[in-house]
């Protein structure tokens, strides 16, 4: 399994993250864009994923709820700039329960031998913000979502008997 | 007439803009809202304005294009990110000339004693865009834009006789 880089510079508002998948980047791009997909992997660990709304097009919104063993509920919005490809899929973050502060996420997908490198560069209205983010333990959050779209990537890599 | 107040630190991928006017901000909220009322004033010069798009609500596009007498078309798109208030207005942005650079703009409308302050808190995913933007000649944009919104809000405030 690979691991996740994630990088963040002191001083800085971004993000900078970088996972290898063993997988053609189109498989990828339909685990992100598709939400029957999406909700399979996105968030990881052992939330209850609820997606409201996944609209991959400009201008779509997208919405989606972890809820935990206890019943508390943590919803996550934002909107899609741009048609998403496979070159740059562009979106607005909003944690609900910190309203206010919003995030701008540019994923790209480069393809090398059949494997995958996502990239993403998340961006911060404020340093502190972004500091909030590394500190709230995004890390676990994203290698455990990205150890589910391993698994996911290997079904749909399987062809159906 | 105010002046605007842009503020860009250095190393910072920020642009912080400030502008007082003689209006309240409910008037201000609609000059930034009712594309008929946009067109009047945004980007100002001597560009003519066309509004392709200007659907503020969560999710709904915007998108205009700037003329010059040379018959050249600079256009600019972008989407809302949640539904707009005086308190925030959040869209993207994206200068189509030079595709692939998204910024994130918040708006917000402080109102004392008739007068309104607006304050925009602009967010770009490189110190070098930031820096880009700056040298870009936006001041004089943006004065000549706000000095063709200060005189259509004393036309708003006018009782239509």
């Amino acid at each position: 399994m690979s691991t996740t880089d994630i990088k963040a510079e002191p001083g800085l508002p971004f993000i900078d993250i970088s996972r290898e998948f063993d997988a053609p980047r189109e498989l990828i791009f339909r685990a992100h864009t598709e939400p029957a997909l999406v909700r399979q992997w996105l968030g990881g660990g052992t939330y209850e994923m609820v997606i409201d709304r996944w609209e991959a097009r400009d201008g779509g919104a997208w919405r989606y709820v972890h809820r935990d063993g206890e019943g508390n509920e943590y919803g996550f919005h934002g909107v899609f700039h741009g048609a998403p490809t496979v070159d740059n899929m562009v979106q607005t973050f909003e944690f609900e329960g910190a309203p206010g502060h919003v995030s701008l996420d540019a994923m790209t997908l480069e393809e090398h031998d059949g494997r995958t490198t996502v990239r993403i560069h998340s961006t911060f209205q404020s340093v502190e913000a972004r500091d909030a983010m590394v500190e709230s333990g995004m890390a676990e959050g994203m290698n455990a979502g990205y150890a589910k779209l391993d698994a996911l990537l290997e079904q749909l890599k399987t062809p159906v008997a």
